[in-house]
């Protein structure tokens, strides 16, 4: 047997020159970014590599260094009419009353279990946070896990009739591969819970678990009735991480400054200034939704219609105007949205 | 000029294969842990490795999943008399008090002017709680991270008279590159604050920030006159990273459980106990310091003389046992401790 070994940097070396002896005219035929639209954005983030990249660039970051994050409702994978954990959390309202018939009678709870979809659509903000902590706490973390792990193998989005996670956007995949093929390694910074995202993250997007920085609740340490440890999740909320949450979330999990940021809404307006605000070559972009047809059109009131999933006002549009901040149209800059599509 | 490239699985290959062709000779003579005396505790490590990383081991760990978490104080490197960290806050005590002179006259600051040592040692925790706040919290995440370089890069240590960075444990640094070579992704999980380790820890034990887990306090983005984005500190506790706080931190910040963790005080228990918790070969060790000439001796009360930095009690040497959780002696098992010594 082989054991597993990081390989030496002679091996590597000895390795890169094969490869370039074997591959490299097949290599440089393959566009990375093949479901982008040849324009600004797709430039934007190609010199954008080349310039953080390129030994001898003025500009270059070492490898350590090369930090990408991304938020993930809107800008991953599909948020509309309602987020993916949103959706779990209704999902398992029948099973919290199951455990607890009490709370049947019991608003929020009761609108949620009539299934009167525009009644639940309209639950106020103090309401919706009872649910989250109903169906999102108490329960030892290797229980939520298996819970969430059963939800998103099974749950089936509305309009496409396919899970939550074959809607993740096939151009943001492909810009997260090819960051990491360029040496960045890449984060997800979610307002969505960080256990939650976790579940799925490596498995979906190739982020491992510990590169997922999300809003975050305490767990309590303590042990089964077998004497076994095991971690509890509290409704204790350490970090609300939208908004200043979000370069407050990167400062406390990842420690650096991200090199480059994507997102689409205003609740990643301060990741992507804290993210521009850094020395030499950096790239904050924001997803567009102006695609009716093949996805869903939200956006700058002056332009496309509110939304209250995934804001993105008009001060934000100015705002990237004027810092300089790609906008990418899903419309005009994605060949191909989803990797079930023809 | 050629682009940093992370290399295809197949130069991968390619890579290994020349290597078992040109090296596989001179890899065998080399022996990753030479500053450790053959004996239980190398070989417990020996052995856990070739468990959990033998490719058809039935104990065989996938590389995603090889976390090794180890405390830092009195297990990387010496924490007596007192916490590098604690020395730091005294230091930088005038500093505060020259900002603020109201102080001088107000206890503990009055008392930690003195200079006095013995009634500085005598401070209790609530005085040292205010001297923490003082000096770690208010200032900008920046500014922050320059004032402890310029400290760990000129403060030394009493009776070495030498950098604090130079007093790591020269097996333990071993260690470290050993499960880094064998696929292991090493984490500091410390009772410390997260942003002051974090300032040395890629330099001293080539573990960088984002793999850092420390006690926690939280920081509020703002702007500073000129409109640049600050992460300001604040006296806000997020996670006490000690005792039951160590796996709730890991769970927090890497979302995994740890394969192997290594501690020496009591303050190392719950971690310990919840890496061995999982399933398959699972690794958890003390550091046990009983060689007053080379280092220090305190302990388990009725071998070595208690202590309040880093207590190791009976009760957890007896855990120890009964656990089997293999005690590392720093008397027998390391033939060096320090890489300066002859």
């Amino acid at each position: 047997m082989i054991p597993y070994v990081r390989l030496p940097m002679p091996a590597c070396i000895l390795g890169v020159a094969v490869l370039l002896m074997l591959g490299a005219g097949a290599q440089a035929q393959t566009d990375p970014l093949s479901s982008w639209n040849d324009g600004a954005a797709k430039s934007a983030i190609v010199e954008f590599v080349r310039a953080t990249t390129t030994q001898g660039s003025p500009t270059f970051v070492p490898p350590a260094e090369r930090i990408a994050t991304f938020d993930q409702d809107g800008t991953l994978w599909v948020s509309h009419p309602m987020y993916a954990q949103v959706m779990y959390c209704l999902d398992r309202v029948p099973v919290v009353v199951k455990a607890k018939p009490e709370l049947a009678k019991v608003e929020p709870f009761k609108t949620v279990l009539s299934g009167n979809r525009e009644a639940i659509a309209k639950l106020p903000m103090e309401d919706l946070l009872k649910i989250l902590a109903a169906t999102l706490t108490g329960m030892t973390v290797d229980e939520f896990q298996a819970e969430v792990q059963k939800w998103i193998e099974s749950a089936k989005d509305p309009r496409w009739k396919r899970l939550y996670t074959e809607l993740t956007y096939l151009p943001m995949q492909e810009l997260l591969g090819y960051l990491r093929a360029s040496g960045y390694k890449t984060y997800i910074v979610t307002g969505g819970g960080q256990d939650f995202v976790r579940v799925y993250s490596e498995r979906v997007y190739g982020i491992p678990p510990e590169q997922v920085v999300g809003s975050m609740a305490g767990t309590t340490y303590g042990y089964d009735k077998d004497g076994k440890p095991i971690l509890t999740k509290e409704p204790k909320l350490l970090l609300n991480d939208d908004n200043a949450g979000k370069p407050e979330g990167i400062h406390l999990m990842i420690g650096r400054r991200p090199v480059a940021a994507f997102g689409n809404s205003t609740g990643d307006q301060q990741m992507l200034e804290y993210t521009k605000a850094g020395d030499g070559a950096r790239l904050a972009m924001l997803v567009l939704h102006d695609d009716a047809e093949r996805e869903y059109a939200y956006g700058p009131a002056q332009r496309l219609p509110d939304t209250k999933v995934g804001t993105f006002t008009q001060a934000l549009y100015d705002e990237a105007q004027k810092q300089g901040w790609p906008v990418i149209s899903m419309k005009n800059d994605w060949k191909r949205i989803f990797a079930f599509e023809q």
